[in-house]
């Protein structure tokens, strides 16, 4: 099969590899759609330990299940493959299950491929009207589905619920998307770049601001460099709640003192429940995230050009998602 | 009326001053017992901008009504002043008030004095058999309450409670002491000084550690240092929740990439709401918790040397309470 290769720091190979096999209760899908994330260019500018070369990566895709009983079958991924038995697993809390393995980091080659195997349980039907591109925004919505969702629950229940999402990349554009999903009116982005922001505001109809200052019931850090920590820290309303998605730096930025002095809540969150990418793959499906027109399909062959321009910054569109049969 | 002035870094003067006065609304509080706290003492050491010189420290106190129709009323006091009508009050989270004051904070001078005007909604009548240095523990003990009972709100339902209490001082002390009262069988105290340890052993049959390795669920830091919220963004569990007690550092120490990727919360908690000193009060009038036999009582005429002892870690009782009238 054809797959896009990571081979080294920024370097990708577009070439023929083994075909992706299903194992025991598996099924390989032909993927059809293969967005590229955050981390993915993380991962591509050799940031991240937990994927080295030469790698397979892509992890947010939807395809065409081949072979078996449910041949032919339309199905969006969920990329976390849990144990299903331990006490995570089984408080539906599968994300933070000890064995829990994602495609595109090994021992599971990633979705920037023709083919992938995975288990039965990590697959939901798409209906025949939801086109499979639009079906591989599941993983990076629910991710934001998942954070919003802690944020709100976290929330005491008598305060007003006002939300300040910084950055204005895929994951910030999915939480306001999903904070008014979840009935949150008042959502504002907060994005330096004038091209994102002017993106955000025209195309998706969004709240935008290059210099939050109204503080804020509900922060959503979709960035997650000391810097933005440092600003939610500062903004968020006494009593208020951070939810903070990203693995940009390390540590430092949060204002401790104020967080304690104003009891806040910081949520440290990491990809998303089983049933939140179920209830996220559902809310694609009935249109409550609105259009998603905002994609940019593009060959897999020409993925490494798609990486460069993301690299530059030269890409408008939010999403790009990579076809490997065009 | 004699007090105990704060006059400048590590200098406290016992003296004649001005005796309170009693506002519209307000009781005069004839104090009986009134404990030193860490933010005493580091306001003593100069190092708290909220407090200072020359200034009456003090706000862990226990007294008796003054004239008027309630004179004579035994009443421990909730040392937090707020406004009683904006939307954290009416929440009721006074402690998150706009126009929260306290006393020993300027404009309301504290209790290391022999009275104290403090307003009828801030008294808790105190049972005669209850002796008022016991009472005058509701306060300290009302921010473990507190931290305690946030942390274990957050906590997801289906996780086992096990706690770490980080820090053998007063609060981390009420803190074990406030888990234990909520059901918490499972707790322990991480301390590093040999002696508070046997004292937290022996005298309070509290489980302690010197080296804690054993990942917990609820992580209570009950010191506030880089280096303690290192410690506890170490060793919370996966899915844990840390309650963060203290402003002994303003920023630094966690682990934010692993907060992110275990998804653990961090709260910020400061002092206790109404409700949570009422019943932190109503569980010392109950003997839950235990029987706080561990205070060391004092002339407030010899506070200036209780400061100067504590200063030098002489002190093996977590709390002295100082006795305006001996």
């Amino acid at each position: 099969m054809k797959a896009l290769v990571y081979d080294g720091i920024e370097t990708l190979g577009y070439r023929d590899v083994p075909k992706a096999e299903a194992r025991e209760g598996e099924h390989l899908i032909r993927i059809m759609a293969s967005g590229i994330c955050g981390s993915d260019m993380h991962a591509y500018l050799g940031h991240d330990d937990r994927r080295p070369a030469p790698l397979i990566l892509g992890h947010e895709a939807a395809g065409i299940i081949e072979g078996g009983p449910d041949d032919g079958r339309r199905a969006t991924i969920n990329p976390l493959v849990t144990c299903g038995s331990c006490a995570a697993c089984l408080a539906g809390r599968e994300n933070l299950c000890g064995d829990r393995q994602i495609i595109s980091m090994p021992p599971r080659e990633g979705a920037f491929a023709q083919y992938v195997a995975m288990p039965n349980r990590n697959l939901v039907t798409v209906p025949d009207a939801v086109p499979l591109s639009k079906a591989a925004l599941t993983e990076p919505l629910a991710v934001s589905w998942h954070a919003a969702r802690l944020a709100l629950e976290a929330i005491h229940p008598k305060m007003e619920r006002t939300a300040l999402v910084i950055g204005g990349g895929a994951i910030g554009l999915a939480a306001a998307l999903a904070l008014h999903a979840m009935g949150v009116e008042n959502v504002t982005i907060a994005e330096p770049n004038d091209k994102r922001r002017a993106f955000l505001a025209e195309r998706c109809n969004l709240s935008v601001t290059d210099n939050a200052t109204q503080p804020a019931t509900v922060v959503i850090d979709a960035v997650g460099y000391a810097a933005t920590r440092a600003q939610a820290s500062a903004i968020a309303a006494p009593g208020g709640v951070i939810a903070h998605v990203g693995l940009g730096e390390h540590a430092d930025g949060l204002d401790v003192r104020r967080m304690t002095l104003q009891e806040i809540t910081f949520i440290g969150t990491y990809t998303y429940t089983a049933q939140d990418f179920r209830d996220t793959a559902q809310a694609i499906f009935d249109n409550r995230f609105g259009p998603l027109d905002w994609i940019e399909e593009r060959a897999l062959s020409d993925g490494a050009q798609a990486f460069r321009e993301l690299r530059q910054g030269s890409v408008a569109a939010p999403k790009i998602v990579l076809d490997p049969w065009s």
